[in-house]
């Protein structure tokens, strides 16, 4: 989903009354970033509050490549990163994922080996459908154990665009909040749908309801999601005690435009890329009787902060023992503080630009390449700025381009090297860079190596079920990552 | 100003709440147009209600060319045209018009000789300063003389940007309101204040306020400037009798971005194009007890339709001896009612494109000139649609670019030729278009001649303030009229 997908963003259908509605109730940021502009990453960072480069979930196979979880990788969370729901526990916190997790597929990944207690979803994207010989379906888990398969057992048609998934997720969400009533114990919900994803679906109800195509059915259906689970909370009478964020694992897929693509809005470009429609993400906090309602936050937030500010609510400190990049929210949320960070957009391996303030500077620049680009893969269609949206690598390191977010936030018209607020800017954000990368220690990269043999063949599970698949010999190569 | 420029549109600033404020009290149109990218020809729609095609306000001096008045333009709004505030008269109204007049300022074209009572402001763009020898400056008139001059009498710093306009010109809005209250007669304030067309100005207080430079703060001093005038309506008790409509007429000029241009959100390109940035506009009704407050319409919209629909408010019916493009929207803003009606996009002499519910069709697609952009004038910055922001005029009549504008608001993708869906969505539009075409009467084109002797050399009222300059040799020729 994009910035410009939420009607209170200016998307011009304004399809979105709930998240508007929430919006209206609680804060909405303007400036809040994913970490990533792929989803693997994004929601690695989300649960660690941590750079993928510090948590791993990066390459090295080349120079600056976006990368995920699909099922041929090899890798995935490592045992060493710390999760939320991990630390949560130790507040008493019971922990759900509803959703894709995305993190590793293999057993050792296991969402409920890294603190969560229930898990109702899928390990990958909702891809396919396979053949199950050259590759299997997707499967889908409850807790320890897989259920069924994307396409099998939970019916997507790639035809009509009709799958109940989302219902699904929803029902899921509700019943775990229902369940939490008798129990003194608190509750963390990840409700990680993977709809509005490509191939896009949403439920009959919604299908041919939008302006907007297929696209805006899913997002119509997530909206009137997220407007159930609220009122839900209200009902239940627990609204107040009850947290809720919503935001995005990266801007919207305009290589899905128009019929599974979103908006981002007035940015620029979009998923795959670290300009601001490949980052900056819609976000909004909610908790009825504490944030006070329609405010509007400058703050450059990041999905990362979502673990300190989840620990700092649950009375819990962030580990020491690592360098976290999340920073608390609740001081901006709850008093209206704006506080003083930087903004950091990586691709891989490589720190491609920075944001300070208003000012955002690339120290990197690429689309994708000319290979990819003749083929037809376009993360900008309809917008090219001349020595911005390369399609070669283009380094910048010792003359970045520097943009004024405020004046101009599609990244359109570059600050003139010769300017004196090019060179006043400049200083700053150099010394922000240097400090960032003296003090940076990546950690081992995970999403290196990919196997055919350790696609999702037989997971647990699977004998119950009578559908495990035999898996071919193994062969691990260097995942290709092209973009 | 353009559709991107309001906080409730996703302006990433979020920097007006007064009129994101009006919206949440009144009715919010996301789908409003000007019948003009320009501004002359878009005001003087505003005022007949007729299509510039139709009024005279358009050139005939090369194919589908923008033009407007500048100071040595020999014509100006037709005797022959009924304008709002001269039928408002049959109803007792007073008329006042604030701000740029711009349709003529030649004596037989004066505002008080078309119907409007009092007038404060301009008849031209406060472009400048001149040397008052090649050209004069513009005058600023009080009703029928000129009481001083751009640059002169009415400061604009062009180096800090500082013009204390817009205060004068809502100053002169509230003491007209004031001055209405002990009397029965109703009124009609043409609020049209120039303000954020270039070269752009603010206020001091308001002087690098705003996180978007001083286009920003100019767009924050209006909408200030409208909070101080809906806020004055309801502290005298009339709001609830004053129907009062917020709207722009052209997009946003890109060609002035980043330090002077607007938003147009994800609309394609600005001011001067046919494309959804040059011609879709913010738009807002209220009046507080009768509109529904909070309302989103769909209707497609149009400048002139505040023509009908203010005859309407006042009992009156639309001149029936002449065609009239403009609807009565109280349906649609009292009932939430949806009229069927396209919307025209001209250039000049030319029917760019139409647009008939979600679909638009371009008949013509240009940018500007390959020559005009080689010199550095892009209308379409940071944007290039291939086929579709051409350089060249190119004509699509036979098969015309057709784009769905709820999957793809930014016109980036055509539908292919070969689709079904093309095939029945031309039909449909070619209907429309024939019968345009058929019934259309071009009025008698005004903005063909310029000449040095009409300028504002010596206007009215010049004599008691020593301020007349001799005019050249009357030496008329036509327009260039580049765009």
């Amino acid at each position: 989903m994009g910035w410009g997908d939420l009607g209170a963003l200016g998307e011009p259908s304004k399809e979105t009354p709930n998240l508007d509605q929430m919006a209206a109730e609680g804060m909405l940021f303007l400036d809040f970033y994913t970490a990533n502009p792929l989803c693997s990453p994004s929601r690695a960072a989300l649960l660690t509050g941590r750079l993928p480069v510090r948590n791993g979930f990066y390459t090295t196979n080349a120079h600056a490549r976006n990368a995920y979880t699909p099922q041929d990788i090899v890798g995935g969370i490592p045992d060493s990163e710390l999760l939320l729901p991990e630390l949560l526990k130790k507040a008493g916190y019971i922990n759900k994922i509803i959703g894709k997790w995305h993190l590793g597929h293999r057993p050792q990944f296991h969402p409920l080996r890294h603190g969560f207690d229930e898990w109702f979803g899928s390990p990958n994207c909702h891809f396919g459908p396979y053949d199950n010989r050259e590759k299997p379906n997707i499967p889908v888990y409850r807790n320890w154990e897989m259920i069924g398969r994307y396409y099998e057992d939970f019916k997507i048609d790639l035809k009509t665009g009709e799958a109940n998934l989302t219902q699904l997720y929803l029902q899921e969400a509700l019943d775990f909040i229902n369940k939490q009533q008798g129990s003194q114990q608190p509750f963390f919900l990840y409700w990680a749908i993977d709809a509005t994803h490509a191939p896009v679906y949403a439920s009959k109800q919604f299908l041919g309801t939008s302006q907007r195509g297929l696209y805006g059915d899913a997002v119509r259906e997530i909206d009137d999601s997220i407007g159930k689970i609220l009122r839900h909370l209200q009902q239940l009478g627990i609204s107040e005690n009850t947290f809720v964020f919503f935001t995005s694992d990266n801007g919207a897929a305009l290589i899905s435009a128009p019929t599974q693509g979103g908006s981002n809005g007035p940015f620029l470009c979009g998923k795959q890329t670290t300009f601001e429609g490949g980052m900056r993400e819609p976000a909004i906090a909610w908790w009825p009787g504490h944030i006070p309602a329609g405010g509007v936050s400058h703050q450059l937030g990041n999905v990362m902060d979502l673990f300190t500010t989840s620990l700092s609510l649950a009375g819990l400190q962030p580990p020491s023992d690592r360098q976290i990049d999340g920073i608390d929210l609740l001081p901006v949320i709850l008093q209206g503080k704006l506080i003083d960070r930087p903004i950091f957009y990586y691709r891989g391996n490589e720190m491609m630009a920075v944001r300070a303030g208003l000012y955002k500077a690339h120290y990197w620049t690429w689309s994708n390449s000319w290979e990819e680009y003749g083929k037809g893969t376009d993360f900008c269609p309809g917008q090219s700025v001349s020595g911005v949206t390369t399609h070669t690598q283009e380094e910048h390191t010792h003359l970045p381009l520097l943009f004024h977010l405020g004046r101009d936030p599609g990244e359109k018209f570059p600050l003139s090297f010769a300017s004196e607020e090019y060179q006043q800017v400049l200083g700053r954000i150099a010394g922000i860079v240097q400090q960032h990368k003296e003090t940076l220690v990546p950690g081992q990269p995970q999403l290196n190596v990919c196997d055919k043999a350790v696609m999702n063949w037989s997971p647990p599970g699977c004998q119950k079920l009578g559908k495990c698949l035999k898996a071919p010999e193994s062969d691990p190569k260097k995942c290709s990552w092209p973009h």
